[in-house]
């Protein structure tokens, strides 16, 4: 902490890398040197004495509303919603983005939890859905809810993440777009229910079975074939989302988690697994999530979504009120592990700081990253870059591009196949205070 | 592990405490050893071959419904809902209690959060309300949200329970009640706010204040003292649950969190913060939420709620169908820091066996625990305890009315003063597999 020894109010505290940033050491403990600051500014009124009559405002001046068995969120609030493509469910799949830019902390609430539906959210009736566990095991079995409800449980904080998530990263030119439409089918909750391993002790396993295929009861039938080593690491029927069953669109009364992988092999609406040799060569494992390379063969079976960052805080559509000091903050994952840290730039990549990580960081969580910084009003090109544990560094777009070819036109976001997109994302901030989304 | 060497599946799993409870290091690796049991039961019917063709549900043959906005839960799940007082809101207080024994994990979704009201959920304009602090500062500032928006952040996993939660324990005799009437005013979540601590070096603090009050903007102006230390240590303007900006109900646009303390401290619809001398005596430190004891002594600014633990499943209403392995699991919590241990009796109380604790186990949090049990379809009595990391113990009930004083009556459950009742609970589950509150 010899940082902040000898300083007093009137110094200014010490920037760590170009256009503004703040040892992150500011930013978690006591004391943050820059009191007064905002204070003076724009932002926050002095007021001295006449703070002392507080205003009466209206809504103090009688009772408020009843409050409801199931709480809503305030009307004042309508705008931090989920956006839809094919709102009007003509035959095709819906997807459901997550306003991350409008959000803080880690867990999303289970009423902003993306969605990628193929036919929409099936009605379910939990007292007649039945999970069947058959193919190469000792003896197949079929679960109720009741049954499952009796068997050991484990909780566990877990992102959920779109293979295809950022895929507008891959267009020639940048999307102009924010948080929620680039990196939007990505959230976190905690996911309870029994270890797939469990049940599979009650089915026995043939000792041929490698694979094992996961099938949903919606009307496509989605499904993936999934290595057994995943169900016998830390797969798991869950049950509930946030303390509560699973929301509809998100598989109630059911769905397969597969931590870390590709999101929709955390099959909704689940109903099925079989065991087998090999994987079925699904249409999500051979036409969709499987990455064509330059060289003309292609990457299939990539499950974990690989280590990556973002910046939510600002970004575009949250408009900067003037110089000062403001915090950087975002998301940092990945699906090997725990991140091991965060490095935040201002100067679009030339210089860089370590951000302050949010404790605890948990293996294939969510991770809220923190930076101060002293923004001087002057143009600024944010980026973060996140480290996992298992030595896994996100890419810059170049890297990834030199790896993976560049792109030669500017397809829609959601075409295919254009997966595990994790390079680093930048915001372009002008002197207005607003944020773009550009190549950096 | 060699409590597993050598075991076959044909063998029981050892059984460490009277009825039936088994080590819980069985329960949370790989090698469940009662796998079968529950297979050859009638809750989960083996299929054998039949299990193949799985039938076709009604809703597997068409589109489902499109995906909203703003997600809700299931139709099916509208039991799982606040039980409230004063549902028509006649003048005076409304109490909404969360349904733990339909509930798992530890997060409580925003719409179930406990929330004790006195004059209903103030209809507050966000970009009008103010935050003022002032009294013995240096200089009183005025916050609005957006300022508080620059602010560094900081996000923690906390319950918050009301000083009365459990009241009903010092009843005469055992209440006709389960847990969401019994404990119902407790629920946890992820706050995301900025630390007092760094607006009060905005505001620089006069070495003679050493409280605090805090005042809401709600129709009773609901205020409380609370130490400056508390101030220093881990007070926080909370703007975020699980996520997204607070409940209306749990304190929209901003609540104080003061991890650990009585519910009410944490003051919602916060506007006022003034920094004083002394406590100023209110009502909810005088009247309320003060302890008289049998020697016409009292404890007053007693502020953490103590370690305490109680089991949701089974419980009350939670009908167990026949004999065989569940799981009971409960929650588990100290206002003083994490808990250390938790112990589970079968037996009321003759023989423990320690509980599984699901990481991670983190200060001022909920922490589930879990522990297999064999239930023979006899008479038995469970009954948790738990142990904090500050060495404090969950009382019996008998250990804590020692010093409070033998009730000499059946008050309703909310009559005051009756806080702090942290005794542990006891289910009595009879032959037919229902549990009912005793004293045991």
């Amino acid at each position: 902490m010899a940082i902040r020894q000898g300083r007093s109010r009137s110094h200014e505290p010490e920037v760590v890398a170009g256009n503004g940033l703040i040892d992150r050491r500011v930013l978690l403990g006591r004391g943050i040197l820059y009191a007064g600051a905002i204070g003076t500014g724009a932002s926050a009124s002095l007021t001295g004495a006449a703070a002392e009559p507080l205003a009466v405002d209206p809504w103090s001046l009688g009772p408020g509303s009843l409050i409801p068995a199931y709480g809503q969120p305030a009307k004042y609030e309508d705008k931090v919603v989920r956006t839809l493509t094919n709102p009007t469910g003509r035959p095709g799949g819906q997807n459901a983005r997550t306003p991350h830019h409008l959000l803080n902390g880690t867990i999303t609430p289970n009423g902003l939890h993306f969605v990628i539906a193929r036919a929409g959210a099936p009605d379910i009736d939990p007292a007649k859905h039945r999970l069947v566990i058959h193919g190469l095991v000792t003896r197949p079995l079929v679960f109720t809810l009741e049954a499952l409800a009796r068997y050991p449980m484990v909780s566990r904080i877990s992102f959920v993440e779109c293979g295809g998530n950022s895929a507008s990263l891959y267009r020639k030119e940048p999307a102009e777009a924010g948080v929620q439409a680039i990196h939007g089918l990505l959230s976190c909750a905690e996911w309870t229910g029994v270890r797939l391993s469990t049940l599979l002790e009650e089915t026995g396993i043939d000792p041929k079975a490698k694979w094992f295929i996961a099938e949903g009861a919606d009307g496509p039938s989605m499904n993936r074939s999934i290595p057994l080593a995943k169900a016998m690491d830390d797969a798991m029927i869950a049950l509930y989302q946030n303390g509560e069953r699973l929301n509809p669109a998100n598989g109630y009364p059911m769905r397969l988690l597969v931590p870390g992988y590709e999101g929709n092999m955390n099959v909704k609406w689940l109903h099925r697994l079989k065991l087998l040799e090999t994987p079925i060569m699904a249409i999500n494992e051979t036409r969709q999530y499987t990455i064509l390379r330059p060289d003309g063969k292609a990457w299939q079976f990539y499950f974990p979504q690989e280590v990556k960052s973002f910046i939510t805080h600002p970004s575009p559509g949250l408009t900067m009120k003037g110089p000062g000091y403001y915090e950087i903050s975002g998301l940092a994952y990945s699906g090997n592990g725990r991140i091991a840290k965060v490095m935040v730039s201002a100067d679009g990549g030339k210089s860089w700081a370590q951000a302050a990580l949010q404790e605890p960081v948990l293996s294939k969580d969510l991770t809220r990253f923190r930076m101060p910084w002293r923004w001087d009003g002057q143009p600024a090109v944010l980026q973060s870059r996140v480290w996992d544990e298992a030595g896994n560094i996100q890419p810059t777009r170049a890297e990834l591009l030199a790896e993976r070819g560049e792109p030669k036109s500017n397809p829609p976001v959601t075409a295919f196949p254009m997966e595990h997109m994790n390079a680093i994302t930048s915001w372009a901030i002008d002197s207005k205070g607003e944020a773009k989304h550009v190549y950096a």
